[in-house]
């Protein structure tokens, strides 16, 4: 094929090579999969669009659309481990880049736990579910406009935060840049940051910290 | 002289003109201070180092230097009224710039109080002060790094929340840009802006604000 | 729902939770009005473009779109006030930003008065309209482009001046950047600042301004 | 005290609050120790230099001041894991900030290994090194100018890699923003980012996961 | 014509005049074609989008569209020389980009070696295709995000690594100036820069620089 | 010498080779005003600090040095002319850079009128000086901050206005571009400008206006 | 109607009030015209598409639209001057820009000479054009990309330069950011500069400037 | 040592690892040239200060400090062809820059001719050595400011250009990043680019190109 599909990532990186589907089409998304595919091995396709998600589905009808998170997945692992990764968002616009974090987790294997719609402009909806951030065993905190939620959480957990800015927002927001820059700022101390929209990356992270603690204790 | 002074503002914008005391020597400073000076004039340089400041208080043994604040007064107005502004900071960092915004507050007539060092890393020291702010007639929130705390603030309160942006910080705060941009961003509503450290700025518009209470009901 | 509404808003912060339209679609925005709706409750929709207004009208009748300033209101507060909020622009072209203030500040009870197109390139239509602004009790003054109206206004008045920097330019405006910038530099003192295009922000914080003038002599 | 020290921060957070020197003076940072100290508490003020640590030494004769790293410690937390974080340099030029997350770890009770001078433009250096960075349980990658080091690294690793961009460079570094943009922009997945210069949040949050691990197999 | 088409440029500069098709109609194109063609002169038009290159190709059937590449090509010199280009990329998406440079540097009597989709997220397909990249008398290296295949390569051999950063990528990639400025900082020494996603421009550089070697061992 | 000094600028642009000063020592600055040097070429040095301006007068003691502009100057040109440039500045921390444009625009032979500190903040000071501003046969406008005073000069005159942004201001002001992107998008027409600080070529291009009118009617 | 027109533009700044058709649709161009309309006043309305021209033309058949231009004249002022304003540009793709400039030149009565595509890929174009840029009293020099033509005429001609820097290029030409900071840093003296893309400012100012020499010679 | 010295880099790159001297105190830079040394080996140290060049002196009395250039050299290669590098600068201010790439070409080797301050604003300064321009094998054009220079050599010449932006200039030169963009943008083909002020990269890249053509010609 066009591509030097790196089929060795498990063994190097605990994770099988994932597709990024953004700027790739139909045709080559499939050609791709093709070269991937084993009975066994977990198959990500991130950025797909419903358009393309259709040509994949009929070519391998085995596999699973999700619409929101734009993910293509085929044999995602099994959860065995009660340990989770809280994804937190501040707005209800924040959503789709969650969402993508959170199935991207699940086909890691992972137990996800979502709490959306919880920004400081409204406070007391983030202390009516601290409970759960504060017990999972990292925390995904997303956020557009100004990122505020990212510090708030930092200050009262003692889990790592992984931080993802979105795109949401208008003017200064900067496309994201504004709430990336905000939470590489944080005041509170154990946030780290991945690129703007980039759910996927945070949950591939998360997963990493997560699978530790699920070994042990799952 | 070499300015031409504008000694009818008050008149017009209802507080004197203000000496912005960063560029010029003490030499231009007590000139223009002379130009302005009547008996009964309140006279305000902002900006003025401490070195300048021995300066004018050899000229005007009358006058008043505050040193956090680095501003020089004369002839302060009495504050007559028990409406206030509540200036807040996030860090200790921030307390230079408040405290510009306090005294210039307080030369302006204003009743100030000062709530410092209640940023967002730890957040139970700013709800133990929460009742100070919420009854202030205006809010002066000013932080640096990532500026959550006006975003808190805006959430909790009914009154307008003036931001200040700092340049407190280090690498992707951008001089205080970030935290410039976090707050015009801000998810909560009532929050409008000046420029990065300007605490001048803040005080002259929460005193504009504040004075509609006092007139009334002070 | 998929948002957690906050319908603790009023009692928090003076006014209810609104509801920011873009990037939502009918359905959703249709869905949080749901929440929101009592009989009283006074509900603000921005941001609401003309086709989603048609299925808003559709279900609820009784609401108002403003399709300039792309609100969708039901239940404004009455006006019971002489005092006003001043709305004034630059340019013919800042007129939409103009009017999601306008109409933002009706809705929550204020008069305004707007006063569109006396930019400086004109400045008699500025000295015509002087006096109309400098009773006002707050000055809301929109412009893009080099923004220099605020600053003109800023000198001649003993009001707070809420400035908002539009995105009308092309080249070095930098989509409103330049204007924003612009308007925080400002040589007057009495103004402050709110993120680009946000007619509605400057409102919210005007009518907390307004209010108190009301509410004693109105 | 001038300050809210936060002394309920380990109860919340896992480890207490931390003292950023920068901006600070001797007088400021030692009321601050002062506030905090108690006979077991682990007291950590970073960004303290080497003027201020002769203060601060003849003050608390007990600390240890570690120059490098800008850091003076008093009570650090013993190691009882062999269980270690990574912390790798590209150049010569990024070991004082290496140094900040080596101390840091270290005085939270973790096992370090410092890889230092392994940069791509030499990367036999790194291949030479590889395994102790393989068998980590989390890595601190630390690079300036393009920061290409840290996507190698994250291609050859299944543990989480917390990227700490630096300010060494000149010209199109932008002090730090060039490496920080490219860190976020890894084509390696399982990289998260702090900001520039930040050794101290990497090992905060290094150190979190690494003691979920050490908890269990230490 | 409209244009002061420049037909000297062969004898000045060793290379006749290439059109820039971006922005130009077929119309436009085909009147500089006219005006350059003869039946010797090679004629060389980059970014013609493929609705474009219809018109071309019924207008002159003899001429070649290389799709991928978006070029139009009119009498390509003849390769007659073992000394080749070495055209490696990042990633798949990068392709559109490397065919530019391969397409032009093919155009002008090359030889190409293409080597694509060998990033260092997957490191061990660059050094399973090291031994093509050594031996080339020139290397073109073309990458989006951070661009760090470039610094690898850099590092590894001893001639001139042109670099292409792509504006492949999103958030912080900022459109290619992330990869842009990262190779301009690479650590590795002999690389040098075109602007973003210049296929076009690295090959003429390379061209150069190949011929010299051509000329004397070819 | 170590330089090329460009003796037929005269011929060619109409007044001779002008010395930058920043950034050459006092032995350069002599060595170029001894290679231009005849008895009747006018020799213009700007940016010459008072340290190097006390070698220039002991070496040229017939030459004048201007300390506010920092500009040295040798046989200025006679003024035959009632055609005169208007220099205006907002504040009196533009007057280092009005005194660059004044001083180079009366060495080349211009009457020049100051008008200083009439910034928009007070603007009635504008009005009273508005006549000599109309009359003028160009017009420099000066300003830092946010620049406005250039668009309201703008809009009333029929006269070209060359605009000089400056550094002053903080935080926002961007170290001038502020102020320079403000002018580049006045809403005013008649407006050109010139870099940031930049009196010298201001009063450049002015000279080259003005004396088109003086040739005729001075 | 809704935009308060400048009927007295003519008499305080020499030429009447322009529309500018961007973001206004054909009903408000319309309006507005009416507003302006005499017998005998110029009027010119930039940035008018071909589409809103269609409706302009139906409304005023004795109006001419110059569709390069994107102009619609009504009474052009009739030239009476050989004094001329040369039209220069790099590229061809820079001619859209350059109409704008020359029909706006033409429309306030002055001579206009086009010199079009001679930027200095192929300098030898500049010079055999040279003696016409020479002779005119003023220069509009247009160009994008790296605009390095502006800084050769502003070495070799004794007129003033107004550059206009185009958003033509890609990459690192950020949409003429980059030919706009090109030309203010002009090692070439007589340059001022105006807004990108802004052909209608530089003849405008252009005109004022050869009035003078036109109203004596012409 | 402290370092991981890149002892094998000769046998890769071509060229011994070179040793950058800012933020390197003289101590360090001895130990790495201790690791370094051998009787043949040439060693090279760019940014070396005065005041540390008088340490490697005593310590290393049979290396050359060229002090413009700010190199420290031990061994340098005998130059043994007539093929040479053209160092090209605009201003007598890039002179520093273009020594350190003389100086670092001449170490390695090559043969240099130096033709400075020939910049565009006086462009017969730039014909009258055209031709030794035009003859060398490889040209290294510096330039600050706009970098006209670069654009216009680049249309002359059939020879690659690397071309060296300058930090020289001010205001919105932004400290070299205009010229770079600039450069970058270049309209003609032949040119790419280094870092800013990075003389030593750009005669890196012309060594290699050079050796080329002297290994068979020269
Ligand atoms: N700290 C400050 N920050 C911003 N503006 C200030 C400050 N202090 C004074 N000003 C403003 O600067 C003006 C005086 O400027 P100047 O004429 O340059 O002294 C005053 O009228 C104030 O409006
Ligand atoms: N893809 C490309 N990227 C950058 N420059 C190009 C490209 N294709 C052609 N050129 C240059 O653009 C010039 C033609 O510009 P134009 O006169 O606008 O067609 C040619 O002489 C080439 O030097
Ligand atoms: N203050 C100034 N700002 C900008 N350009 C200047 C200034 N003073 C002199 N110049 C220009 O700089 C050129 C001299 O540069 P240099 O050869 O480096 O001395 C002169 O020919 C002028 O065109
Ligand atoms: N002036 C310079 N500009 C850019 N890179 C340089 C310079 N001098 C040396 N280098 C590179 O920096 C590397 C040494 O970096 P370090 O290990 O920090 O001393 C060398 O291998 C060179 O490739
Ligand atoms: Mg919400
Ligand atoms: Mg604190
Ligand atoms: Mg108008
Ligand atoms: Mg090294
Ligand atoms: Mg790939
Ligand atoms: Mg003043
Ligand atoms: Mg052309
Ligand atoms: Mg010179």
């Amino acid at each position: 094929g066009f591509a030097k599909v790196d089929t060795q990532r498990k063994a190097r990186n605990g994770y099988p090579e994932v597709i990024y589907g953004e700027g790739k089409n139909s045709k080559q998304i499939i050609s791709i999969i093709e070269d991937l595919y084993t009975d066994k091995r977990t198959i990500l396709a991130t950025r797909v669009s419903t358009v393309k998600a259709k040509d994949l589905m009929l070519k391998f009808p085995f596999g699973v659309y999700h619409e929101e998170a734009r993910c293509f997945v085929i044999n995602p692992i099994k959860t065995n481990s009660d340990e989770y990764i809280a994804v937190v968002t501040a707005g209800t616009s924040d959503i789709d880049v969650a969402e993508e974090a959170a199935v991207t987790a699940e086909t890691y294997g992972n137990k996800v736990e979502r709490i959306y719609d919880v920004g400081v402009a409204g406070i007391h909806r983030l202390f009516a579910n601290i409970d759960v951030i504060k017990n999972a065993s990292v925390i995904i905190a997303i956020a557009g406009m100004e990122g505020a939620l990212v510090s708030v959480i930092g200050g009262l957990v003692d889990k790592p935060v992984i931080a993802v800015p979105t795109s949401v927002g208008y003017g200064t927001n900067l496309e994201g840049i504004t709430a990336l820059f905000s939470m590489l700022n944080s005041c509170s101390s154990g946030v780290s940051v991945v690129n703007i929209d980039n759910g996927f990356g945070a949950a591939y992270n998360a997963s990493m910290i997560n699978r530790i603690k699920s070994e042990v204790r799952g």
